[in-house]
């Protein structure tokens, strides 16, 4: 399979929500033509009246019938299912791609397309607590990285062009097996919304909301995040979430038993400890993209 | 005692770090003085050489000898120490009061002074994960909650004089009870910050960080928070936070239960209603200060 240049292409981008919408404000301009497959009436015309995409259509098999790369921005099991219809849709395949929160489903789903397709699991490691293509932003993939997972029908070719995609919008790439990927992701994406989840549920009372300030705003804030999107992520990533959540609860349970005890010792190496990783993380960030550790907050709005 | 207008005033801050910094650069131009109490010698230089403030002492006895109003910026247990030792430092008296982050020990505090002294406990609802004078920000009172508690020794004249202060750093004020503060910030800024350390301490490969992206940076934040004023908190609001410690864990418990069991029903209703609530808290935030919502982040940095 040929390797176009972006510029060639015809970009077929299933779901115009916050990430799709995104995808599509980057890539504009970038690329022969985008057309959205979308099943949103009141969204494919917006997108059209503002200039978003080329097309759009709620039929994936007019939407899938032409593009070069295919990329689903679709909650991860949505995105299994239209992938099992590929094949009858797009006979004679195309280079498929994605942009969901867990990897492993998403990519035994590519391994079972026919070789006519070529295929890599793709994950943007960015997002809003708000949702939908009102929320979209054309530099949202900015400085950002996007995790790629190959599957058995990842070719050279599919490489070149996932990394022409994030090259145009600005991201940057690193490759990790599915597997590794979810486990990562368990503990520094799923564990903190269910640590902000679980503060949203409890912390209920106006009289404690009209105090509250910016450290409990960005502790709560991923509990907006996408009902769907954050089911399917529970759902298709349930054992290295369980082992997070449990590990996160055996750090909170230690810490109890500190405080019960007055222990102040150990309270003051617990604190310091904490301190002392969130500092050392801080560099690390830091180091991997000068300029990011201050960067625009664009998930504040 | 007199209530003069803040213009007149010679204000001493005890603790030139993030809080008394921050508080000296706005109070900088609108009193007649600010002598600064601070035991380090590079950060009473750095104040002066900055004209951060008017004078600076290491000596608590000269420091606070004639200021008219004198405040606090100090971890919680200093504050309570140092107004033990304040009748013999200052037989005469003066107004007081505090930054520190639990209030019912530096009320008591307060309640046990003479009657040469007015008193009242402050708590301005902001901060840094940041701290030091280097971290130090005029307008990091600006727009921000700021509680008050009554003591015994709360007089006319000494809610007139926080008020002058408040008006003049651009904070918004609000009276409550000290056990009721303390209560209400245990679970909207103490449990959000055991929350995010649990985190960080679990969180410990650079493997992860490397793809870690906004939601991991802002729900870790408060882990960067000063150790000294964090463990001080810890001791002083232990009953407060204990009840929030359980009760946090108990919502990750039961989440841990609803996904050991793969239950979607149960799951997205405990998806949702966090999601809900979330949104009720931001309709909140935006009533109560428009544009706060969106306010700049000085705490990124």
């Amino acid at each position: 399979m040929s390797s176009p240049s972006l510029a060639t292409q015809r970009i077929g981008i299933v779901g115009l929500g916050l990430m799709g919408g995104s995808l599509a404000l980057a890539l504009r301009g970038r690329c022969r033509s985008i057309v959205a497959i979308e099943p949103q009436p009141s969204v494919r015309q917006e997108a059209l009246r503002a200039g978003i995409v080329t097309e759009a259509t709620d039929e994936p098999a007019a939407g899938v019938a032409e593009v070069d790369l295919l990329v689903f921005a679709t909650p991860v099991r949505t995105t299994v299912d239209l992938l099992g219809r590929l094949p009858a849709l797009r006979p004679d395949g195309c280079l498929v791609t994605d942009l969901g929160s867990t990897k492993a489903v998403v990519v035994a789903a590519m391994d079972a397309l026919p070789s006519t397709f070529a295929a890599i699991g793709g994950h943007p490691m960015c997002g809003k607590e708000t949702s939908g293509l009102a929320s979209a932003d054309g530099d949202l993939y900015r400085d950002r990285t996007c995790v790629f997972c190959r599957s058995l029908r990842t070719t050279p070719a599919a490489e070149a062009s996932v990394l022409a995609l994030v090259a145009a919008v600005g991201a940057r790439p690193v490759f990790l097996p599915a597997a590794e990927h979810d486990a990562l992701v368990a503990a520094v994406s799923h564990l903190p919304y269910a640590a902000a989840a679980a503060l949203m549920r409890l912390v209920t009372d106006e009289a404690a909301w009209e105090i509250s300030a910016s450290g409990f705003r960005d502790v709560s804030r991923l509990a907006g995040s996408d009902t769907r999107m954050i089911l399917d992520i529970l759902m298709t990533n349930r054992p290295a979430i369980l082992v997070a959540l449990r590990d996160y609860q055996a750090e909170l349970a230690a810490l109890t038993v500190l405080l019960e005890g007055g222990d102040e010792p150990q309270l003051s190496e617990w604190v310091a400890a904490s301190r002392v990783r969130h500092a050392a993380y801080r560099r690390h960030l830091s180091a991997r993209a000068p300029g990011e550790e201050g960067e625009r907050v664009t998930d504040q709005g």
